[in-house]
């Protein structure tokens, strides 16, 4: 697979307990992810933060550690971030969707390391 | 509260030590997001990293380990981002601050989580 | 050192198992990047993650967490981004790298906390 220069970066805002199919919600995004196909997929956690409904969360309150924040970034082609888009709204009850462009210098993959 | 497609992202590029009038510095940009009625804040903790003074810091190296980098990201729509810049300008004394395009794909909030 | 307004972000999609010339391939990075004098770099590490081969990466499979996703991300004026790029290219066997543009608010340094 390639990508072109012409990239878009696809950016995920949800809450660590967030949960789909009683599952977590980032795991089923990035699960949903690589069945369709796409280029990668990166959840980083965050340390503090709040969202649409201005609740912190916080690592230093315990009670709270449990809802940390959470991003997913997604590189792809436009088409494929298209194509994501529809089945990734269905998921997300609470959170921020962004998108911005991304030009791809390097997408590379290593055939020894691979399946 | 709803966000124009046409938003903005700030990032925050500080250090974990940082401090704004005794507290955490990190924390006090947080909070200040939350007052200013900003659409939401996500704050993630690097493990290495080094910054204008050159200096390198790195979770690997016990003595340096905290003053891990940190990122602020604020996702909001232009007017509210460069209403909130200034007051964020008094507070950081050594970081960088970056602004991109950010297109909002979904803004939601789930009622029954709210305060 | 200064940055001016129209900056670049770099990111920098690796995995932390990555090596070059024996020693992790992000501390490699970022040594690079210090010694050729760029403005900055922030290294996080994911939770969770998928490359262009499409393996699984994830913090809660012991048997994988030792090849979480890294992200390495670094702000600077577009020239000093296009004469880091061929050394960058490499030093990364597998991985993505992206470029952005960053409009950079403020870069500051205190100069009694430098070396």
């Amino acid at each position: 697979m390639k990508l072109p220069s012409e990239s878009q970066l696809l950016r995920i805002f949800i809450g660590e307990a967030d949960k789909f199919e009683g599952k977590p919600l980032y795991e089923a995004i990035v699960n949903l992810a690589r069945q369709k196909g796409m280029a990668g997929a990166t959840v980083l956690k965050g340390v503090m933060g709040f969202g649409a409904d201005s609740r912190m969360h916080s690592a230093k309150i315990l009670r709270l550690s449990e809802d940390l924040p959470i991003v997913i970034e997604i590189v792809d082609k436009p088409e494929r971030i298209k194509d994501f888009l529809p089945e990734l709204d269905k998921m997300i009850k609470e959170g921020l969707v962004t998108l911005e462009k991304a030009e791809v210098i390097a997408y590379r993959y290593n055939p020894k390391n691979g399946k």
